[in-house]
């Protein structure tokens, strides 16, 4: 395992020194605290957020911008026995550093250090692991009513804090949906800063902004009371009835309605989100009411320093930066390759100028994806359908119905929330949607939430699904020029971070499905690696040591994990003894699983081993890290391979 | 295979005699007759339905209640040009009747017949599989956008038709909250029944009921709409700005606000979704309108028959019927064992009044999974989410959390859309929520939406996931009261219809997570079969033909899938040469695929031969037809194991 150097720049990093933050050890510590002092907390917290993460990256823009709320609630709410649930997660750093992980916050989302979302396994005060958007009304209803039936707990308060762009995903609107149909006393604060990590789209979006700036509400809402009240239309039914009264006059005037009282929750606000002292006492007025509520806050994304309120979204995971400029630390050359989001970007503009029926879509990831690219050359065919990887997907199945050849970018970790998609509107379908799964394999600093592990296992299975992994650009760039050239869907899985060569733009050309190929060949071998994807050099440098030290393997790049090249693996079980897979990816019904599968029903009787990652939960670290604790990074192969060539001979 | 005898009832039923409706054979026709004759074509088509469905069962009660929204879309829009989406499918009948398939209707749903569900392979006014709720909105979408940006197609229109029970679901609220992004001029019908297979649940629904029934709507509209205008309050800015207008007004007398209108949709409705009439011309006013917008039509559930319209939730999918008394037609012997349903929520009632941690929930089937027996002992602890397996999944995630032991009954081919709350929201964090994963397996008539035959092979590659299935009822019901008992999540796989014995009341017991049993031994065997779930009798059925033939041949009820019985396997391994596993679910990535796996990490050199569901989409039949198609029935694994004895010998 590799150990973080003593001379990481995190080891200089300073936990004291930040006035009122030094005495807090405990949200206890917070609560001691006089009101009037908790404008001062927030700065100090702001201070300790910008030195910190612009040493040791992490989410900057949306931590910023929940600091005010994060110590209103601890200052109102006994935590950890009333339970706060934070959506998504990476805005919730302030709450690490108020619940006891200032000093662990030196070490965030490096190996071994505290994770950069909420865990239980972490904090007591981390009720759940809010890792992907919108999970957290209907976690947080659940514990509300799981404690309303516990003797003893039936006084515990349960908080929801979710973003205005993790509220549009259709698990949020489920959880609101049922909010209402229990008895329980779930607050849910809708933190809108009017941006998810790009642009916040949807009707759902207009609705909040336009609801919050309405300008004739103040001017007319009085007297439109009076008025009503005289005139026995509104009678006064105590303050939930006026709560009401008021959400529809503001409807009204702004010719816009209230959704969340549609769906029978008391709707509070818009408040501003960083008036601390205000909010506190919004929350002691509303804490105890026992009927589900929502209080709708305002809030900057970046508030407190200004290059990242100018420009939120650059700011959302900026990397290191020098906190006086503003100015961006990059460690990247720029010698260096493309990352692969930059090569498919660039690719699927060059298919979208060829080809008409290109169309590409993303779930709130733009530039996560560079699907941007698309967006900026081809706005009206290319869709960002905000946090909502379903819709995406049934979309672009309806997009394919006419005609249309959708190329559907989402990470692999979200692409989950589609499976049912997947397999009902495109599979069964048989429609050509290409999914551009990103962020395939272990993601590094993210952890546990954000590896794109399972999607070899959880596709493979789907009928008429086609699965590819590129191991270099020129790969990536025929694989899509293939999708878009046959039928049927195709999933193209491709990792984080940078390919392989400069050498990028090359002529696109339909490649073979189902077609692998050989990368070293000796005479007579009794071991043969097979890789899908980049790890393929990994394995190609472990081979290369080996050959060094006289031990000759050969070495394929599959390519395609469904279908199965069979002509070159009856070749491969032909002429080894022992067939080495290794992929990014789970082991458990995988690609090394897929090969065996192929030898046990094609009567190829050869040992197989495989590497790729566990049965079990890979956490954060760099991606580097993750590979080798895992066991297929160069060295874990070299070892493998050389073991297995050593008990043969 | 199996062919449908001559003496099958449904060769009986008659496709003429049904007046207007017998001069109809496409859409063309429909629109040929005039306006005053609709209301007769839909009685025809009423008479029809239910001569039909009496006695070749099928989705009886929506099916009658959507009648005059079809013949009226079909009087109105020029179909296939326009495009239909319909959701759920299973409301289509009528469609389907009407577009060239009243005398196919006969062998709906029958192995070879047409599909219980709209089917693009089937038909070109078939628009999309619509098997699973609420994806219409998001495919329709996709659709209209595709057309206007194709050229000649521009004008092409769009509806989807959609209950209220479906847009219940988080993946039509995300298509909602699209709807009004991109300019396209999709209608979205909502057919409210007030009803989904069970009754409605959630703040929606209440919502929608309250919108539709508000007393002082029609009373104060007018007054108020007047006095506003004389104050300046509100101007005339068209017909859009007054829609909004008085649904603003029908907020603020009602209490309620109208979502629609917040989403950016235009709002039209509620009116009468019988008055065909009325239809006709609501449609052909606002069907060249550009914009996105929401049509509101309230229907009966069952319209039309009386018994039906009585209880709808009995009239769901009644099975055969005396369409004079309405008196249900049962084959079922009471002697016969109870389904696994029935035997499964009798078991969660034991559970719930030992244990006063456990909760139940469903999405919307109570009476399909039988949960409802719960519902009606402990109300308090039981939850019917309506349409919404993710929120179901992470909500239960949210009870664990607070100490409770939520046993969420899911049918597999839903908990597709639950994948990522399953992997993010309970494993992650190992929490102790039991799956109750029914209709696992070949579910019969309702086909290739409906299977539940991926569940094995996309939950077993999930770390922390356990995962079993019972071959009878006594092993269900120690496997709830041990996963009530165990730590961490388990998935429990049981299949549509009835179970084994009707001993089913037997003693609960703790029983050893991924302990196997052996059922047949003999001294020295070559081949033995394992099998997990109830597959298991078909098995034994086979392998006692085979012993009467001379061959003896070894079968080991498997149970667990996850953690494989490593102890059994290695004497498995050890004593045969051939294994043959048998499971209801899809080969690849499968229960046989685990066993492989195992085989393959512990240096045993064995064949195996795997039955189970092939790479290839299986559609409607009896569930022993699709077991026999597929080759995992007595008869095929008799052949199988016979063919390798023989080749053994």
């Amino acid at each position: 395992m590799k150990q973080e150097s003593a001379s990481s720049p995190t080891a200089s990093l300073k936990t004291s020194g930040y006035g009122l933050l030094d005495t807090i050890s405990s949200p206890a510590d917070v609560r001691a605290l006089r009101l009037d002092q908790l404008p001062e907390l927030c700065a100090d917290i702001r201070r300790y957020l910008i030195d910190h993460l612009s040493v040791n990256p992490g989410h900057f823009a949306s931590s910023m911008g929940a600091v005010e709320i994060i110590v209103a609630l601890h200052y109102v709410y006994d935590t950890p026995t009333d339970h706060l649930f934070w959506d998504v997660g990476h805005q919730a750093y302030a709450h690490k550093i108020l619940t006891g992980r200032k000093e662990a916050f030196v070490n965030q989302r490096k190996k071994g250090g505290i994770s950069g979302f909420p865990s239980p396994l972490e904090s007591d005060y981390d009720t759940f692991i809010t890792g992907h958007a919108s999970n957290s009304i209907s976690a947080a209803l659940g514990r509300a009513i799981a404690d309303r039936n516990t003797p003893g707990k039936e006084n515990c308060k349960t908080v929801a804090v979710i973003g205005d762009a993790s509220i549009s995903g259709g698990l949020a609107f489920e959880g609101l949906n049922n909010v209402a149909n229990n008895p329980n006393n779930l607050l849910i604060i809708l933190n809108d800063n009017e941006m998810s990590i790009d642009a916040n789209v949807g009707g759902l979006h207009a609705y909040l902004s336009e609801l919050s700036t309405s300008a004739g509400y103040n001017k007319w809402r009085s007297k439109l009371y009076n008025a009503f009240r005289r005139k026995g239309v509104v009678t006064e039914e105590g303050k939930g009835r006026i709560q009401r009264f008021t959400n529809s006059v503001k409807s009204l005037v702004s010719g816009k309605q209230n959704i969340f009282e549609g769906l029978n929750l008391r709707y509070f606000g818009p408040f501003d989100g960083h008036d601390v002292i205000k909010i506190v006492k919004i929350l002691n007025d509303i804490k105890d009411m026992q009927t589900p509520r929502l209080l709708h806050l305002h809030t900057v994304k970046g508030k407190g320093y200004q290059p990242a309120e100018k420009n939120p979204a650059k700011w959302h995971a900026p990397g290191m930066f020098d906190p006086e400029t503003g100015e961006k630390i990059s460690s990247v050359s720029k010698d260096s390759p493309l990352p692969w989001q930059e090569v498919f970007g660039r690719t699927l503009v060059e298919l979208a100028a060829q080809d008409d029926r290109v169309m590409g879509v993303t779930a709130a990831m733009p530039s996560g994806t560079s699907v941007s690219r698309m967006l900026a050359e081809f706005p009206e065919r290319t869709f960002d359908v905000g946090i909502s990887e379903g819709h995406a997907v049934t979309f672009s199945a309806g997009l394919a119905t006419g005609g249309k050849r959708p190329f559907t970018a989402i990470y692999s970790t979200f692409l989950q929330r589609a499976y049912d998609n997947i397999v009902n509107d495109v599979c069964i379908q048989g429609l050509p949607v290409t999914f551009c799964i990103d962020r395939a394999g272990v993601v590094g600093e993210d952890g546990v939430t954000h590896h794109g592990l399972l999607d070899i296992a959880y596709l493979r299975c789907i009928p008429n699904m086609k699965v590819a992994a590129p191991a270099d650009e020129k790969t990536l760039r025929n694989l899509m020029f293939t999708s878009l050239h046959s039928d049927g869907p195709m999933a193209i899985r491709y990792p984080r971070g940078k390919a392989t060569t400069k050498d990028w733009h090359t002529e696109m050309e339909i490649i073979e499905i189902g077609k692998g190929r050989p990368v070293i060949e000796h005479e007579e071998t009794k071991v043969a690696v097979l890789t899908v994807g980049p790890i393929l050099h990994e394995a190609r440098k472990a081979l290369e040591a080996l050959e060094a030290k006289g031990m000759k393997v050969d070495l394929y790049d599959m390519i395609w994990i469904k279908p199965l090249d069979s002509g070159l693996l009856r070749h491969i079980a032909s002429t080894h003894q022992i067939l080495v897979t290794v992929e990014d990816g789970v082991i458990t019904g995988g690609f090394g699983t897929a090969v065996t599968e192929w030898c046990r029903d094609n009567g190829f009787d050869v040992d197989i081993k495989t590497l790729g990652a566990p049965d079990s939960w890979v956490t954060h670290g760099t991606v580097e890290q993750l590979r080798h604790d895992c066991g297929y990074d160069r060295e874990g192969i070299e070892a493998t391979v050389a073991a297995l060539c050593r008990t043969q001979s």
